[in-house]
């Protein structure tokens, strides 16, 4: 395809700026619909409750149209090495941008089922934990957009403290339980919280590990660095 | 490309069997990742919680050869049409599979937390919920295999009724820890692994709506049938 005349690879860049400009879209999207659904929870924010199930159906609508978009720029372009890495990586990094709109708002539903549970104690956690999951979704959007995989490592090797935070407050929220039954619901419904959130993290490291092979064509090793013993998942 | 001699054609064919094979073997590790998770808890089987976290190694290798042998096929064959979009639903389904096995090592991982609890009441709702979502598995990898658009279109409809066993599982795992605070522990603990079910069985509708596409070019509707309005993600 090399011989193509010059209004064509004009074109095919234009494509593939689109599907980034989409994919970058989501990102946002995303990052808005994680950060409303935080809000909701420690601020007992219910207009701020609304937003991330709302935005969902954007984020959807996104992901079918960058799902697109991908399958014709592969099917008129057959584009190689970078260019179809990063093809292939948006296609799997819409999937968990998807996930993390579903997270957001599954938070978001939750939100006004927490109550204040006596306050500082369960959310200063969250809070806590609801900062690093938001830096690691935010620079592991940041890598993507800017092809850089240093920042993609950074973000791969980063969610150890996260999973440390949640085992914490798992933790201290069933203490809480069994020291007074009323309360057994809003911390169930907490912890739900916290797990969704940390599953977020989760998912930004994936993008950042989709990041670094589009870029280097190299994959980062198949166990990450967590914190505790074989947590993944758990 | 579709002048190139005949042995180039049938190496390509092999390609895509070797890629369907992969995937093929991807979902039958999850099946059984996620069959070993479920008796570990309902049996209490120890050895049976070994298993998944196991698999999980070889689950995420799969994946890796799968993902290098699409971008290898994407590259070197430029696929057109139902064989495209049956490489870019591979691309997708992989993603699925192997947050099935998270999902099924998290279980296991949980199983020898979850004591007796009393017997039947709990398990039993937990064996129902592990049925649908084992026979949803199944049927979407099936279709899959089989390129079965309608079968396909079943999965997608029915994790309705998996839906309203969580719910309905959620509210007397509440009840039961408030008249007891001792069964809090074991009891968040199921909770856990209901709502792990419960995620395998939406990736299992995920998987079917990608193969519905794959097979039709025809995307289903962005809001699926659910139990309960807008219950998605929660």
């Amino acid at each position: 395809m090399g011989n193509e005349p010059a209004h064509t690879v004009t074109r095919y860049d234009q494509e593939l700026d689109r599907l980034r400009g989409l994919v970058a879209r989501m990102g946002g999207l995303v990052e808005r619909q994680t950060a409303q659904a935080i809000a909701a929870v420690v601020d007992q924010d219910e207009d701020a409750a609304l937003e991330p199930p709302e935005l969902d159906v954007e984020v959807d609508a996104l992901e079918r149209e960058a799902e697109s978009l991908a399958i014709r720029i592969l099917a008129l372009r057959a584009p190689m090495a970078v260019d179809l890495r990063v093809i292939i990586a948006v296609l799997k990094i819409t999937g968990d941008f998807e996930r993390i709109g579903d997270y957001a708002s599954s938070i978001a539903r939750r939100a006004l089922k927490v109550e204040p549970l006596d306050g500082a104690l369960s959310f200063g956690a969250l809070r806590n934990m609801a900062r690093l999951v938001q830096e690691n979704l935010h620079s592991a959007i940041e890598a993507m957009v800017n092809n850089d995989s240093e920042c993609a490592m950074q973000v791969w090797g980063s969610d150890t403290a996260i999973d440390e935070l949640y085992t914490a407050m798992f933790r201290e929220l069933v203490t809480y339980m069994m020291e007074d039954p009323r309360k057994i619901g809003p911390c169930i419904h907490l912890l739900f919280v916290a797990k969704n959130l940390e599953r977020i993290g989760d998912h930004a490291t994936n993008i950042a590990e989709r990041v670094y092979y589009a870029v280097t064509g190299e994959m980062l090793p198949a166990l990450r660095p967590r914190g505790g013993a074989a947590k993944k998942g758990s």
